[in-house]
C-alpha cells in the first residue's frame, strides 16, 4: 500500500503541491512504485493558470444527454469545450495536495476554511451557472430565473451544482467519462443521473439529482418525514416538492473506500397555505480495511464543516449516522460512518440551508484526497475478494433497511435504474465467511460491530 | 450448447442408460465435444450393482458435521463408506438418463410413476433411516422412535430424507462435497445446513433443513400464515412447531438454470388443545437462458406430481408461483416458475402430506436431468455476464419481497447464514442493462415480462 509521500516539487507551494499530485498521478501507470515518485518530478504538462483547472478533463464542458428526453431540454445552452470551476473545486484540489502531502493536519483547517461562502455560491446568473451543469436542471431555467430567491430553487441550483463538481473531480480522477441521463416523472419533475460505470479507477460511480413535485396523501407525507408530523391538506391532498443529490461511489482498488451522501430538501404546502419543509441528508465512508488516516480526514473534515454552525451537529449527526447505516441482522455497521440528518428545520431556513451547502461543499474534500492517495496502491487477489464480501454487505443493507431505496422500489413510477445505480458492480456472499483471527479484514469487522470516534 | 445425445450403449436398457449417462459424464473433461461421445464408449468403471449407486460419490456415507453443534450429536450414527439409497434416487437416475436420451416425452411419464409410495417411503426402523440422512435430525432419535406416527415426526423423516437425496444427487454431479453444519436454536430446535460452494458445477448449492418449536404470541401466529386467520392461545401464548427443507442451487454453467425448493410444515396449538396445521411448499426454475424442453421437463414432471393429487393443484399452484416470484420493481418474475403453495389444510393431513411427499420426491426428477444435460455446454464471457446480471435480479427478489428471508432477518436470534445462503456467490448490478432486441438474452426477459404456460 501507498504511504502518505511529501509532495515538494516547485518549491512546494500549497497550490503548485495541489496541481503536481493531480496531474501527474493521472498520468502514472497505475503501479504503487511509481506513486511515491509521482510528484518529485517536474512537470511536464503546461498547468492552467486557473487553479482549479487541472481537476477536469479537457473535454468535460456542459454536455448534453446521450439518451432519454435530453434533446427537449437543450435550449440555451452551448456546447464549450472547457472551462472552469473556483470556489470548492479549487479548495478541495488543494485540500487534496495538503491531506497527500502532511500526515499532520495544520493544512487540513485551512482547506475547510476554503469552502466558500453562501454570498460567494449564489452569485452570478442562473444561467451562466446553469451551464456548468452535467446538464440543464430539471427545473426550466426562465422559472429559476423568476423565482431566484426561493429555497426551492437556491436548493436546485446547490444540488446541481453538487452533482457537477464531484463528477468532474471523479472524472479527474478516473480519466473516464460520466453518462448522463436525464429522465422526467410523469407525475411532475424528473432527474439527471451520472452514472461512470467500469472505469479505470471506479467499478461503479453514480450521482444523481431529483427534484420531484405533485400532490401527496396526508399518509404519504407522514411517512416522509422521519418523526412522522401530522400535516393538513386541502381535501386531504398536500403539494409537495421534493429534491436531492445522491451519491455512491465504488472504486475497484480495495484500499479506496466506497462514498456515499445525499443531500434533500422537502416542501409541503398545508391547507392554510403554510409551508412546511426540512432538510435531510448525510455523508459517510464505507472502507473495506481500516485506515485511521483515512477515517480521520474524513470525518475531520465533516466536523469541521459542522462546527461552523452548530457544536453539537457533528456528534449527534456522527451517531445518527452509526445507527442508521446498520445492518441489525449482521449486527454491523455498513461503513465507519460519518454524518446523517433529517427533519432538520431549525433554527432558521436560511441557517439550515447554510448547514446543508456547507456539506454539499465538504463532499469533495472529504473524499477525493483519499482516492488520490490510494490510487496506485496494489492489491491481491484476497483483498480483492474481502472486497467483494463487503460489497455484498452493502447490498443488504441498501435493499433491506434503506429508506430511501424502499420508499423508491415501492413507488409506482420511479426510476428504478437510479434508486439502484448504488448498488455495486459486483459484489459477493461466501457462506460462513469469517476472517482469521487478527488479521486486516477482522480488524474491520471489528470496527464495524463497534463504532469508534475517528476525530 | 450440447444437444440431447441418443444414449444406446449396453443395448440401452432403461438403467443402463441411467448409469452410463451419469458415470461416464464424470469422468470427462467439461467440453461440449466430447460430451456427444460420452455415451458411446463401453463402462471402464465396474457398475454398482445396485441400480442408485451411480448417484453417489465413493466418499458420501453418513458424515458429520465439521463445525458447530455437531459432536454433540453424534449418538448412535457410524461412519459408513459408501451406501445406497433406492426409490426416489435411482428414479431420478433413470430419469435422467431418459430425458437426456429422448427427445420425446414417453419415458417421461415412467420416470413420474417412479416415486414411491407413501407405504414404500415409511417402512423401515426410524434409526436405519436416520443413518443415511446429511446428519443425525434435529429431534432426539429417541423421540422420533417414539412418536414415530405423528406427522412433526414424518414430516422430519421426510425433509431430512430430501436433504439427503438432493444432496447426494448434486455431489454426484459435482464431484464437491457439502459441507455440513448443524445448528441449534436457543429458544428450540434447530437445522442442519448443507452448502457446496465453489465446486465444479455449482457455484453455491445450499440444502437447509430446520425444526424450530417454542410460543408464538397471537400476532405472530397471524403473520405465520398468509391467509392470517386468527388463533386464540393460552395466555395470549401458542405453542408451535415449524419444519422444512430449503434449497437454492445456483450453477456456474449460464446454460444450467437456478432451482429453488422449499417444502414446510407448521402445526400450532390452540388454547383447547386442538391443534392448527398446515403445509407449504414449491419447486421453482430461474434459467438464464430460455430452453423450451427443459421448461417443459420440469413443469411436466412438477405437473405430473400434482395430478395425482388433484387435477387443480398444477394450474393454481403453478399461478400462484408467477404471482408470488414477481419482482415488482422490475415489471418481470425471477424465473419461468414451477408450483408455489401455502395454508394447504385439506382434504385431510394424510391427503396434503401425501401430495407435499410427491413434490419432494420430484426435486432431484425435476432438476437433475437438466443439469446434466447442459453440464458440458460451452458459454461465452457475454453469457456469463448476463447470468451475472440475472443472478443480480435473484437477490433483489430474495431480500427485498421474499416472505421467508424478510421473516427471518427480522427475527432475533435466526441464523443468518442460513437464511441467505440462497444468496449467490456472485451477482452484477449494470446501470442500464438492455438486451440487444431479438438477442436469447431478450427472449429471456420477455418470458420473464410475461409468464407462459409450458405444458
Amino acid at each position: 500500500m501507498a504511504t502518505i509521500v511529501t509532495c515538494s516539487a516547485g518549491g512546494a507551494a500549497q497550490t503548485a503541491s495541489a496541481r503536481c499530485f493531480v496531474s501527474y498521478l493521472k498520468r502514472l501507470p497505475h503501479s504503487a512504485d511509481l506513486y511515491s515518485s509521482a510528484c518529485r518530478r517536474p512537470p511536464v504538462r503546461r498547468l492552467s493558470a486557473s487553479p482549479g483547472a487541472a481537476w477536469f478533463s479537457p473535454g468535460s464542458g456542459v454536455r448534453f444527454m446521450s439518451r432519454g428526453t435530453a434533446s427537449k431540454c437543450a435550449t440555451g445552452f452551448t456546447r464549450r469545450r472547457a472551462w472552469v470551476f473556483t470556489g470548492a473545486v479549487a479548495a478541495a484540489a488543494a485540500a487534496a495536495a495538503a491531506f497527500a502531502a502532511n500526515t499532520g493536519h495544520f493544512l487540513r483547517a485551512e482547506m475547510a476554511s476554503r469552502v466558500p461562502s453562501v454570498a460567494e455560491e449564489e452569485e452570478g446568473d442562473i444561467l451562466d451557472r446553469c451551464k456548468r451543469f452535467m446538464s440543464p436542471p430539471v427545473s426550466d431555467v426562465r422559472v429559476l430565473q423568476e423565482r431566484k430567491g426561493e429555497m426551492c430553487t437556491r436548493m436546485e441550483m446547490l444540488i446541481m451544482q453538487t452533482q457537477a463538481e464531484f463528477c468532474r473531480a471523479l472524472e479527474e480522477a478516473d480519466g473516464g467519462t460520466f453518462k448522463v441521463d436525464r429522465w422526467e416523472r410523469k407525475e411532475g419533475g424528473g432527474g439527471i443521473s451520472c452514472v461512470l460505470q467500469d472505469g479505470k479507477v471506479f467499478e461503479k460511480a453514480g450521482v444523481n439529482v431529483s427534484v420531484v413535485f405533485g400532490n401527496l396523501t396526508e399518509e404519504a407525507a407522514k411517512q416522509m418525514r422521519s418523526r412522522g408530523k401530522v400535516l393538513k391538506g386541502k381535501d386531504g391532498k398536500l403539494p409537495f416538492c421534493a429534491m436531492g443529490v445522491s451519491s455512491v461511489i465504488h472504486p475497484k482498488n480495495p484500499h479506496i473506500p466506497t462514498v456515499h451522501f445525499n443531500y434533500r430538501y422537502f416542501e409541503i404546502e398545508e391547507e392554510d397555505g403554510s409551508k412546511q419543509w426540512w432538510f435531510g441528508g448525510g455523508t459517510d465512508l464505507t472502507p473495506i480495511y481500516v485506515n485511521k488516516e483515512d477515517a480521520f480526514h474524513f470525518h475531520n473534515t465533516l466536523k469541521k464543516a459542522c462546527d461552523k454552525h452548530h457544536p453539537q451537529y457533528y456528534p449527534d449527526f456522527k451517531k445518527w449516522c452509526d445507527n442508521y447505516f446498520y445492518i441489525r441482522h449482521r449486527g454491523e455497521t455498513r461503513g465507519i460512518g460519518g454524518i446523517f440528518f433529517d427533519d432538520l428545520d431549525s433554527p432558521t431556513q436560511e441557517d439550515a440551508f447554510s448547514f446543508v451547502k456547507s456539506c454539499a461543499r465538504t463532499v469533495v474534500p472529504c473524499y477525493l484526497p483519499i482516492v488520490y492517495k490510494h490510487l496506485n496502491d496494489s492489491f491481491t487477489a484476497e483483498e480483492k475478494d474481502w472486497q467483494q464480501v463487503r460489497r455484498g454487505r452493502y447490498v443488504e443493507f441498501n435493499l433491506v433497511y434503506d429508506r430511501g431505496v424502499k420508499f423508491g422500489l415501492a413507488t409506482p413510477g420511479s426510476r428504478i435504474e437510479s434508486i439502484l445505480m448504488s448498488l455495486p458492480l459486483t459484489a459477493r456472499w461466501e457462506y460462513m465467511h469469517e476472517p482469521t483471527k487478527s488479521s486486516p479484514e477482522a480488524e474491520m469487522l471489528e470496527v464495524l460491530k463497534n463504532p469508534k470516534e475517528w476525530v
